[in-house]
């Protein structure tokens, strides 16, 4: 049992969170931390929060386990603003994308406390954002990655899986490079791709008319680029090489595909695209 | 009233379409026509089709209005095959996905009775093949657009016009050469880059990790590489032009999106994903 939970971005992540442990009636209390006032008002009269703060002091000061679920961009003036007000015992863990340059954000503000930080990514969400948009099964039979430090200890990252455990989330553990890279492909580029082929649509002369015609396969394709522009720029500066490298090798296999539709080359695009079809059913 | 229907290619495409006339009562017989033998025998015991033929004398010289529905690859023979067969008054329509190189090939195959062929695409499908996955309702409320030729009658245009808006679909007219610019941005493209995806993730080292760790933006992005290699490969030669065209400025669009990531620039990172997210909740 968490005593006193405070989610510091209650947007979909952090209020899907909340909601999963109140549930699962495994916290006490929950505390909203956040700059958009109006969010936060909406996250209480859903009861996904007890209440809610704008102050850092009187928010960090009493809680047991504080959960970041902001951009990337946004962590460091979080870490910061916590830094002074930690209770000694108090876990911070977070739920950002990508996860080695948030660690180096958490070591220059948190100082001596880095030890209180057990990174960690639960691997979901949709393209909606904000608190309204939080549901409690969010992550039911979903994956969390945690990327613990060398400095946590055994107890508190045993208290991070426990919590994820509670939301009905798979947790494991690796490390930080490692997670941002299989990330990098399984998700930052798919995202990549998604925003590309709706912006490169919408740049050509007949945009009204692509549309129109655009069937369910590209609904479906596209769906990720409706995602929260801010947190993927944030993700995108912060996990740049991964994401670089994947995009280089993806980059490769499309002009081994243009290279095969040029030549009519049938034998080629057969192979690729059936291979591409057996990975694929393989996955689902 | 359809009084005699002949499908040839009972999968997904043709038998929805025989589905959805019987099920609005606007045909009498519907006979399935193809190379499988357990596909049409399938086909049959779901009631998508009457009885099946594998004869084309047979089951063309009673058709009044047949449908083609096979990989386009496939075409030529099955134009070569209806021709001595066909009724004078038949009608002959198909739901290829890349129309200007099928009438082409039909011109040379129906000769003098090309008149006879009013080409049509459902813009509808899932990533399911076969008679099995054929089901009544894949046409509601979709688009289906008819690139009719000069010597086309209205009468047949019409009547084409007819039995897809008989199975719920909206239907369009336009020339064949813009039907093929226009899908290869909505449909085209974005099966290339999931198959290409796939291909790339399946291709890295942990592979069995990457897709371990995926989540559903994958898999509703990857939905479409699960489509049936043949009729993608057919598909890929036979719009290649404008598919190669929209790869280019595909190509070009992440090129631009790759430098903005190299130089960690944010503001332009921003704006690409916020006119993309704007153009994709715009479409929905």
């Amino acid at each position: 049992m968490i005593n006193h939970l405070c989610v510091i971005g209650v947007g979909l992540i952090g209020g899907s969170l909340s909601m999963a442990l109140k549930k699962a009636d495994c916290v006490k209390t929950v505390t909203g931390l956040g700059r958009g006032i109006e969010n936060l008002q909406k996250a209480q009269q859903l009861g996904i929060i007890d209440h809610y703060e704008t102050d850092y002091s009187k928010a960090i000061s009493q809680a047991d386990l504080i959960f970041i679920s902001v951009p990337i961009g946004a962590m460091a003036e979080v870490f910061n603003k916590i830094q002074p007000h930690l209770k000694p015992r108090a876990i911070v863990t977070d739920g950002a994308s990508a996860k080695h340059t948030v660690i180096e954000i958490a070591q220059r503000e948190l100082g001596t406390k880095i030890n209180q930080f057990i990174p960690g990514h639960p691997i979901a969400g949709t393209e909606k954002s904000g608190a309204a948009a939080a549901f409690d099964s969010l992550y039911q039979n979903r994956r969390v990655i945690l990327t613990p430090l060398e400095n946590n200890s055994v107890a508190d990252i045993k208290a991070v899986h426990s919590m994820w455990k509670n939301t009905g989330a798979m947790v494991d553990e690796m490390g930080a490079r490692h997670h941002d890279l299989v990330l990098a492909g399984t998700s930052h580029l798919p995202h990549v791709l998604a925003f590309s082929l709706v912006n490169c649509l919408n740049n050509v002369d007949d945009v009204e008319e692509i549309f129109k015609y655009a069937a369910g396969g590209f609904r479906d394709f596209t769906r990720i680029a409706s995602s929260d522009p801010v947190m993927w720029r944030d993700i995108c500066l912060n996990n740049s090489e991964a994401i670089l490298a994947m995009m280089h090798h993806y980059q490769e296999n499309m002009d081994c595909l243009k290279t095969a539709i040029e030549n009519s080359d049938g034998d080629k695009l057969m192979d690729v695209f059936s291979d591409a079809k057996k990975a694929r059913d393989d996955f689902v």
